[in-house]
């Protein structure tokens, strides 16, 4: 369940070519995720925000896609985290945030049990 | 309630100094966390996460102490926000939490509702 | 006239989905290019310095649009804005920043009353 | 007189170990700050947005020292940049800019040709 | 043999309009990279380190490029490079330059001396 | 060997609180350093350069400290580090990881194997 971010493109590959780094990529997504007080979804939005936060286009799309089909996050949930960020990060990073929820919105590409 | 983040000396001045600017800080505060699904101590944990990640030592003792006085968090919820630090962002940033959590809980500054 | 950075598609979904994020977001920029003493085109000169200096090339063409559209700054003052990036932030981002003003000019779609 | 920037003890030591390396940085700085169209005031006044926006505290506070002492830079000037920063880099990095203003202010130990 | 990273599309254009900070390109380049200890290869592993610390896209892919065209460095010396950008700056960025590396190998245009 | 990193007072901590995560950087920091082809020692300076390009106080003393007294790691060769982050960081990042090498130089308290 936990390891749903690990469908990249580039992660194949390291599994084949480096399994040393592709365990420890499992192991330490684990530990990050197994909270001890705080339920999965919310660290995952957390996660989201820090990447919304370091105005990451990549991790932004992929934390987006997880957080709905895994969890059926909805808009206003994404668009609460990127309050934050446009408080704590600013308003370049928050507009990245904004477009990339719009652009996936309208691909209609996230679809799961999401509410988009 | 919400405006919490504005006890430090700084804002004090902004204030008496330039009001527009300080207004603008109570509103930006307001419409940040007033969100329409998550709670007010979600979004302070996805701050908290952002600050951590950001390495801002000053911004995340802020955040610990009003994430612990106002909504009670403890230190198993703070230290699950870290382990996303962690993830995203790397060890560094997650050490300088970690050591500025524990700084607070030995300088017994924390005490709020908190359970450190 | 300090709404020229709201013409970006996400800015217009903001404005019908959460209008209290997109109040925010104007008064937040009327506030922050209402200087006291330095011009509004000093101030955006600035915004694009930062911009540039976090590599956010989204940010930095439109910065450079706008500054040029609206205030007829030419491509000299632009180039001096990244001088200083150069020195503050480094190479890679100096390169970025001039690589998005060589193709805007390529491109001939900045035009405005700027001499590029 | 673009040299004022060397005076902290490191550049010192650089200067006697690896005079490579500081006349790099002399000529660095001539290259940055030789603007062809934006006056030498304007420039500084955009590398202390950028380190405000980096949040790095040393840069911040010899950024505004050098400006008030150089140029009579205001302090409605320097916050005018600030406002700046608030808008792109976030409210942390606003207020730590902030702090290091008044705190100098405090001290007093800002006085060349400054108003503050 | 230092200049390599010199044949961007905007260095050229540079070069003709603005001189002066071209050939400061060049010199610091030159300072940078002519180190009294470390060898040019050492240096260049440790810019592409820092590259991808910052996610920056484009001088990720140019940093690979002429590491492995200059130096024939091979693809596991990169990936050595990026076990410590996994611990230090975190998995997104990781992931980023990882992805970028085996886009590069898919697409075979890294030849020169490398082994990709 | 390659638990140097950890004798921070936070880390002790971690490992009688929270188990988990100790054995994570534990192993983190193996797969980290465990290169198959760079060495350990190179490896561990692009670890500070990287943390240098971050203006990371706390982490770029403990990198020069750990390179000195585990490698022997000359001055010479942390100045060729920081030449690079002059390069890809810029001046503010180069000067504070300058400072913070000779401030560890005037306090002796870097002997290890070190030629300081």
């Amino acid at each position: 369940m936990k390891e749903e971010v690990f469908y990249s493109k580039g992660m194949k590959y390291i599994k084949k070519d480096y399994p040393d780094l592709y365990e420890e990529n499992v192991s330490l997504n684990k530990v990050a995720y197994t909270g001890k007080a705080l339920d999965y979804k919310t660290q995952k939005l957390i996660a989201l925000g820090i990447n919304a936060a370091f105005s990451d286009d990549r991790a932004i799309k992929k934390q987006i896609i997880s957080n709905m089909q895994e969890f059926g996050t909805t808009k206003d949930e994404i668009v609460d985290v990127f309050r934050v960020v446009l408080l704590i990060a600013g308003k370049p990073a928050f507009m990245k945030a904004i477009n990339i929820l719009y652009e996936l919105e309208d691909d209609e590409c996230v679809c799961g049990g999401g509410v988009i």
